[in-house]
C-alpha cells in the first residue's frame, strides 16, 4: 500500500507550498518597513541571516529542513490589491499613499539568498540562511521564513532522533496528523518526518502531494462495529487458484485447532472480534494486518488472529502481521511471537515465520529507545503525538537576524549574552578530520580566503580560548540558492532530501549523535570575526556610535 | 492599529476554512470503508462520538473549539476524480473498481451532527460531538475532524489559562506566528487564542481573515539598523497643529535635560539607537512605542525614549510606552515606571502618566501567573512560542469512537480501562446549584428523559460511587448543528465566540478553574447509562458476543 515516490518536486507539491501569502507575518514588519521607505532607508543593502541558539531536545545537532518552502514563497512574494487595501486599514491614517503604492509593485527580484543545503546536519549558532536585498524587502520576510524553517527543521530531527533510537532495521511509521496544529501542520509534519527519516505516513493527503509511501489497515471501531460472523460477507473466499471456499467454516475449524493448542477457554473468544477479522480478510486476503487488542490480546485477539491466518495460508495467501496498541508492548510482541511459532511448528506453516508486529501507543522517544533494551519482537513503530508535536521541545526557537546595513556590520549587544548576535556578512565551512568525522563547523567573514585541507588555522570556539585545527577536508556549506528573485537550484523531492540526511548524518561522529548528554561539536569563529566581535563590543569600530556630548 | 472586528463569520474566512481535502486522513479510514462497502455495511447507521480523556495542562477545565471549521469540511466533502484516482494507486490492486465510483459519488448528506456549541466550556469524558451517518461515511471522517478540533481546542483552553493568570485587565498580545507548525499551524493559533482571551495579535493575515486586531511596533533589528543621526529623515516634524519643528535638536535639548535629571553618563548613550527611535517617532508620532532594551535600558534605551518622548510631547503628540524583551521583566518594568513618574513630576508632563510598558520573551503560564505576584508595571505581554505550541502539553488527546451500529450500543472494553468507551448515543446536560455555579455534567443515553430542575437524580460519578443530586438549573449542551448535509445554525464570527467562552467561564467556581491542582469537576453517568455499561462488561447484555461452542 505505498504510492511511488517522485523524483522531483511535482507540480501538485508546488502548488500547495507556494500559497504562503505575503500578510502572514507580523505587523511591525510592515510598521518598520514604512518607517525605513519614510525614512529614504528602503533600498539600503542588507543583510540577515537565520539561526537557532540551541540544539533541540538536549541533543547534540539538528537537521535543516524548510528551505524549499522558503524559496517557493520568495519567487511568488507579492501583495495583491485586496492585501493592500487591508494594510490601509491598519496602518496609521496618517500613513503616506505613496508607501502603498510603493508595497503594490514589491517582490523578491533584488532577493540574493546563500543556504546550507536543505536536509544537512547543522549545529546552533551556525548561520543557516543568509538573505540580502533591499532593506524593507529582507525585513518584511522575516516571520514568513522562521515560520517556514522553524517546525520543518525541528520536525525533521525529531524524526531523525526517532529513527536513531529505532535503530536502522525497524519500520517507522508517521501517524500524528490528528495531533498537529491543524491541517497543514499536520501536513508539514508528516512530509519532513519523512525527510528526518520515517518510512511511511498514515496521511494519504501527503502521499497524494509529497509522494511519501502511505499505510494503514483498520482502527478499533472497525472491530467494535461487529456483533455477529452473520455480518460477514462475502462468507467464501476464493484460493489464489481461484476455487471459493467456505471460508467462515475453515477459520472455525483453525479456531478449534488453535484453542486446543494454546488451551485457551473458548467461552472467551469473542465472535464480534473474529467477525471483524473475517471480514476484513475477505477484503484483504494479501493484506491482513488486524488490531488485535479491542477486547483482550491473550484470550481472544491473537487467537482470532491465529484463525484467520492459518485459513489465509491454506488458501495460499501470506497474512501479514498484527497490530498491538495498548498495555505493555515489549512484554505481548513476544507473547505473540511465540504463539506465532508454536502455530509454526505445530502445524508447519512457515509463512507464520514472516509474521510483522506493529507496535502503537503513545510512544516517544525514550520508549522507541527501551525496545533496544527490553526483550520484544517489534518490527514496525506507529509514533503520532510525540512526534509531530515535539512534546520534548516544541518549537525550534529559530531567529533572524540583521548582520549588516549598506555594506556595514551590524550587531545586537544586549544585556543578555544570550541574545547577542555575531556580525557581518558570512561564510560557514564544516571541518572534516582524518577519520572522516566532521569535527568543527567555522564561521568567517564572507570576504576571508577558504580554510585549506593540511594547513593550520587558528580559530576561536564559541565559549572557549582560541585554539589552532588542522582539517583533513574542508566542505563550504553555503551556497547560493535563490538569486535576484530567481531559484538557482533545482529544488529536491521528499525522496531526495530524506537521503541527504541520511548521508549529512553519517559524517557525525555517534559521540555527537547520543541522544542523551552528547559530546558538543564545535563551532568557532575565524579570528578575524573573533576580532570583529571584540571590537565592537568594546565600541572601538566604526559600528557602534555614542552620544559623547549632548 | 486595529482592524475592525467582523460579525459573522465572513467569505474570505470560509474560503481559507472550507479547504480541508479529503484525503487529509488516515489511510485506514479508507481500508476499513472498502472493508465495509464489500461487506454491504457501509449504508449501515452509526454512530460516532468525539471527547477526550484528560483535561488538558493538569488544569479543571477545557473549551471547545473547531466545531465551525467541522461543519464547514463537512458541507463541502466529497472527492474528485485526481483524489479517487490517488486512492486507486494506494488501494491493493484487487479492490473492486465499483468502490471508487462509490467514493467519487459520496458526500455527507446522509450525516447529522449533535454536538456542545462552538466556545463552551467543557469537561474530560463528556462527548463533544456525536456524529451519526452512513458507517463508511462516519468511518471517513474522524481524522479530519479530530485534526480540526484538537489543536484548536487545546489552543483555545491554553489561551483561557494565560487569560486566568494575566488577569482581567491587562492586554495580551498574541505573537507566535514564527514558532508554530507551518503558515496554517500559525492562523489557527491566532484565530483560537483571540478566540481564548487575547487581546490582539502580530498575525496579520489572520487580522485579514479573521477581523482579529493587530498589534505591533518594531524589533530590534529596526534599532539595529541605524548607526547615527545623519540617517534620521525628515529631520524635522510638524506640531499638531501644523508647524515644522527641527526634530533631532528639540530631542538633543531634552535628552540633556532627561541625562541631567537621572545623572547619567552621556558618553554611554547610544546615538545609532536615538537615530532609531527618532525615525520611528516622525513616521508614527501618534504610535511611538519603541524597544528599548537593544543595548542597555538603564544607560541608554531608556534615556533615549524619554526624550524623543517629550520632544514628541512638547509637539502636541502622546506617545505610546516601551517594549521590554529582556532580562528581569518585572524588576526593569518598575525602573521604567519610576523614571517616566520622576519626568512626570519633574517637567510636568501629564502624558507619561498614560505612558504603558509592554513586555515579552519567553513568557509562560507560569511566569504570566508571577505577574500577580512580584511588584511590575507591566501593562501589555506578548506571548508567542509558550501559547501556541503550548508546552505545557502539546496535545490534547481528542478521540472519535463508535458507539452505536443499526441501534445497538457498542463498546471498547481494552484492557487498558483509561481505553474503554461509554457505549450509546447520548444526550448531555449541565447541572447548575443554586449559587449560579455548574456542578455537574450528566450523560445519559439519548432516549432518556431530561432531567429536571428542582427534582432529584439518582446518578453515577465517573470512578465513584452513586450519589443523588438536585440541580437548580438544568441545560442542555447538545444542539443538532449538522442536518442531512446541511449546517443548520449560523457560524459565529471569531469575535462572537470569544464573547462566549468568557461567559461560559463564569459559570464555573473558581475552585475548578485553579491552574495548579484545582478540585475535579464532576462528570456523571445516569443510571441507565451506568447499567448500560455495567451489562456490556459482564456480558449479559446482547451487545458483546463470545464463541462459546466452536
Amino acid at each position: 500500500m505505498a504510492a511511488p515516490s517522485g523524483s522531483t518536486c511535482g507540480v501538485r507539491e508546488r502548488s500547495i507550498r507556494e500559497r504562503v501569502p505575503p500578510l502572514l507575518t507580523d505587523l511591525y514588519q510592515f510598521t518598520m518597513a514604512y518607517a525605513y521607505w519614510r525614512a529614504g532607508r528602503h533600498q539600503e543593502p542588507a543583510v540577515f541571516e537565520l539561526f537557532f541558539r540551541d540544539n533541540p531536545f538536549g541533543g547534540g545537532f539538528s537537521i535543516f529542513a524548510g528551505l524549499d518552502d522558503c524559496l517557493l514563497f520568495l519567487q511568488s512574494f507579492h501583495f495583491t490589491d485586496e492585501d493592500v487595501d487591508f494594510l490601509r486599514s491598519v496602518l496609521p491614517p496618517a500613513t503616506d499613499p505613496a508607501f502603498f503604492q510603493f508595497l503594490r509593485g514589491l517582490d523578491c527580484s533584488g532577493v540574493t539568498v546563500r543556504s546550507v543545503p536543505e536536509g544537512t546536519l547543522v549545529f546552533a549558532r551556525v548561520p543557516l540562511m543568509e538573505v540580502e536585498g533591499p532593506l524593507a524587502v529582507v525585513q518584511l520576510l522575516e516571520t514568513s521564513l522562521l515560520c517556514l524553517v522553524n517546525y520543518a527543521s525541528l520536525v525533521c530531527s525529531n524524526a531523525a532522533r526517532f529513527r536513531l533510537a529505532a535503530g536502522p532495521s525497524r519500520r517507522l511509521v508517521e501517524m500524528g496528523l490528528r495531533r498537529a496544529q491543524g491541517p497543514d501542520g499536520g501536513l508539514t509534519a508528516s512530509r519532513y518526518t519523512h525527510v528526518g527519516g520515517f518510512d511511511l505516513t498514515s496521511n494519504v493527503q501527503a502521499g497524494f502531494l509529497f509522494g511519501i509511501p502511505v499505510a494503514g489497515t483498520m482502527a478499533h471501531s472497525y472491530v467494535t462495529s461487529f456483533t455477529s460472523l452473520e455480518e460477514v460477507y462475502p462468507r467464501t473466499l476464493a484460493t489464489v487458484n481461484g476455487d471459493p471456499v467456505d471460508f467462515i467454516s475453515l477459520t472455525k475449524v483453525w479456531l478449534s485447532h488453535v484453542s486446543g493448542l494454546l488451551e485457551a477457554e473458548p467461552g472467551k473468544i469473542r465472535e464480534d472480534e473474529l467477525a471483524a477479522f473475517l471480514s476484513y480478510a475477505v477484503s484483504y486476503p494479501h493484506n491482513f494486518l488486524p488490531v488485535i487488542d479491542s477486547y483482550s490480546v491473550g484470550c481472544s485477539g491473537l487467537l482470532n488472529f491465529c484463525a484467520v491466518a492459518l485459513a489465509l495460508c491454506e488458501l495460499g495467501y501470506q497474512p501479514v502481521g498484527v497490530r498491538l496498541d495498548s498495555g505493555d508492548l515489549c512484554r505481548q510482541s513476544v507473547d505473540v511471537r511465540r504463539v506465532f511459532r508454536l502455530c509454526r511448528k505445530h502445524f508447519s506453516i512457515p509463512a507464520f515465520d514472516s509474521l510483522i508486529i506493529m507496535a502503537t501507543n503513545n510512544i516517544s522517544e525514550q520508549s522507541m529507545a527501551e525496545l533496544n533494551k527490553k526483550e520484544n519482537e517489534i518490527d514496525v513503530v506507529g509514533v503520532g503525538t510525540h512526534l509531530v508535536t515535539c512534546t520534548k521541545q516544541p518549537s525550534l526557537g529559530c531567529v533572524y537576524k540583521l548582520v549588516e546595513v549598506r555594506g556595514r556590520p551590524r550587531m545586537k549587544s544586549s544585556e543578555d549574552p544570550e541574545k547577542s548576535t555575531v556580525p557581518g556578512r558570512k561564510a560557514v565551512y564544516r571541518l572534516v578530520g582524518a577519520d572522516g568525522h566532521a569535527f568543527l563547523d567555522l564561521v568567517c567573514l564572507g570576504a576571508e580566503a577558504s580554510p585549506q585541507a593540511g594547513v593550520p588555522l587558528s580559530c576561536f570556539p564559541l565559549g572557549c580560548d582560541g585554539s589552532v585545527v588542522t582539517p583533513a577536508q574542508v566542505t563550504c556549506l553555503f551556497q547560493e540558492v535563490f538569486t535576484k528573485g530567481q531559484v538557482t537550484q533545482r529544488l529536491c523531492s521528499t525522496a531526495e532530501t530524506r537521503a541527504k540526511v541520511q548521508t549529512s548524518l553519517q559524517t557525525l561522529h555517534p559521540r555527537h549523535k547520543r541522544l542523551q548528554e552528547p559530546d558538543t561539536y564545535t563551532v568557532a569563529l575565524s579570528e578575524r570575526l573573533h576580532h570583529l566581535v571584540a571590537e565592537i563590543q568594546r565600541g572601538t569600530s566604526n559600528h557602534g556610535s555614542f552620544l559623547s556630548a549632548i
